[in-house]
């Protein structure tokens, strides 16, 4: 049983603001919460090496199941002994489903009560994703956390349209459970339901007996305004009890956004927007956000974060990043991704930090006081 | 005077092949000879950090004078604190002059007396090099070993033109020799005269009042077989008695040729080809070459060279590798590069071997036994 290779414990509720730190014990090592995910889409944190993602303390991370699946398939990842081996990652991973990306990248996409029929954004090629399929792929992957097939609804969609996606969610949940039997992964359901509450609690409740360590929040950060998706995570808040494990919250990732879902209760959160932007220049730093190629940066000799610890803010300055952006030189990106991901995941510890000391609050204001956007 | 900055002692002559190990001391450390140098043309050895150049025991790097004049431009790093503090490099490095790519890279150019007239092959601003110049750009980087500014001639060149280019590339040395008035930096002569014994030879007898600490040799590797080049350091290799410090063959870096170079009597190389067939996904290996991306890599869980020591090979396989350059990913340009560079670095560490070890000429024979091309 897979419960035994994965448990959850909270370590401690903080006084003033009822959020809670925790350990979540899986067969590739513990994982402090709350906690932020690199992004590896295609079984690489763009740039950087395993020997990095280290260095910068990265404690799980993210690949994408959709990319894998197309290239270089699931089956090589298998024949290589897994993606832990195939990326030198001894720590945890997490895969998500490949739906999302159904969704967003392929060329063509048919859902029916089967699954999902799309075209690889890649040739052209036509595929049929399914819940069985998904986990299949994701067993070969052999990643820690394993995502369950949704359906995933932009913002916009009707209520009519949402209620029928969180069905099918629902029923491909059912499937997904049936298919996964690798002990060494935990599945996450999905709870979907767009920004409509009603169908939010209906899906949590639906995927309640599928729950075995862990839940996913997804269709979130799909292109409402932030203030829509504090809502749903504010009325999800006091309804996860009996509801055992982690709150991952899918694809949210922005300095801001970490602290307010931690606020609500997620303990897990993964998103690409910080090595995205650091590779077109763009840092996240305590201050607020540093586009290096700004001209007024060509004679700072400081370190783009002079809090950050990691090998870009301890060796380089400003000036030597934006010349490196100026000259096309990938050491730049390279240098600005691990900034960032050093930065968000220093970020969560210093959120752990303030939980176990019983003052979030105080640190969430102390965050926005310097914290410029 | 530079002279009590520098020194260079020869450590140990092959009794098997008459070539010899050395040291080079320069105000940022001291370089083991032969030695083979990366390449960091825009302050950067593309894709790796200093962190990453150290672990693969660069002993010193060479950065381009022309690409740095241009961008971010050399008063720019002077008020960096020079190059070394710019990039964070505290070995010693080389600067050439800016000569070879004045007439590799820029859109137009005029030789003349004075200097070279020629424009950016960023913008097409008009810019001016003369030998002050460049001595004063180099000045201002801040680098251990400075060259001086000289005329290159391609392979087919006239025996007059290449006369001609001789006699100015000597005027010019002069300039720069009475230009160079930095102690912690040495200035290099550097011997022309295209594939034309003679006029090696008297390029190299012109140049000897001005050498203090070590020459070069340019205008080789510039679309001449290589036997010809051979050649060229077959007829120069008695010709250096009286010529202090170590020899540094300018453009050459293929493995092979690093053998023959050694064997011919140079201390020092630097080549792009090490990291610019990187990018493509070509590693030199110990085997000979290998093309990542040919299909039969596609299942090979092999390290890239199983004799190498670098973060690629420990880490990493060629199935994986082959995986990265088929997604575009960076990380694949970068072990790549990273692995090539180790290559040369620990071939150069083994050439040395050799020599104190008065087995030269079987190394190089086991080497060739080996290595493919």
């Amino acid at each position: 049983m897979s419960e035994e290779n994965f448990r959850f414990e909270v370590t401690h509720i903080c006084k003033q603001s009822g959020v809670r730190t925790g350990r979540f014990y899986t067969p590739h090592g513990v994982i402090e919460t709350p906690i932020y995910m690199p992004v590896g889409t295609q079984a690489t944190v763009k740039s950087l090496s395993s020997d990095d993602l280290k260095k910068i303390e990265a404690q799980i991370i993210l690949s994408n199941t959709y990319h894998l699946y197309l290239r270089p398939t699931s089956e090589l990842i298998k024949r290589a002994g897994g993606l832990h081996k195939f990326m030198n990652w001894d720590r945890p991973i997490l895969t998500d489903s490949g739906g999302f990306q159904v969704f967003s990248l392929s060329k063509m996409r048919k859902v029916g009560e089967n699954g999902v029929e799309f075209r690889s954004h890649l040739n052209g090629d036509k595929h049929m994703m399914t819940p069985e399929k998904c986990i299949e792929i994701q067993n070969n992957l052999g990643s820690d956390i394993v995502m369950q097939l949704d359906v995933c609804t932009e913002y916009g969609t009707s209520y009519k349209d949402s209620k029928k996606a969180m069905e099918l969610t629902n029923v491909w949940l059912k499937r997904c459970f049936a298919t996964q039997k690798n002990p060494k992964q935990m599945l996450f359901p999905i709870v979907q339901g767009n920004v409509f509450n009603d169908l939010r609690l209906e899906s949590l409740n639906r995927a309640r007996d599928y729950v075995r360590c862990g839940i996913a929040i997804g269709g979130l950060s799909v292109g409402e305004p932030k203030e829509k998706m504090y809502e749903v995570l504010d009325f999800l808040k006091d309804k996860w009890d009996g509801v055992p494990g982690p709150r991952y919250l899918m694809g949210v990732g922005s300095p801001d956004c970490l602290i307010e879902g931690v606020l609500r209760g997620v303990d897990m959160f993964d998103c690409v927007l910080a090595t995205r932007i650091a590779r077109n220049g763009t840092a996240m730093t305590s201050h607020g956000k540093v586009v290096i190629k700004n001209a007024k940066y060509k004679d700072d000799f400081s370190p783009l974060d002079d809090e950050c610890d990691c090998e870009c803010c301890k060796n380089y300055t400003r000036a030597y990043l934006r010349h490196l952006f100026n000259a096309g030189e990938i050491l730049g990106a390279r240098l600005v991704s691990l900034h960032n991901l050093r930065f968000l995941i220093n970020l969560m510890a210093k959120v752990r930090d303030a939980i176990n000391n019983d003052r979030f609050l105080d640190f969430r204001k102390e965050f926005y006081e310097k914290y410029k956007e």
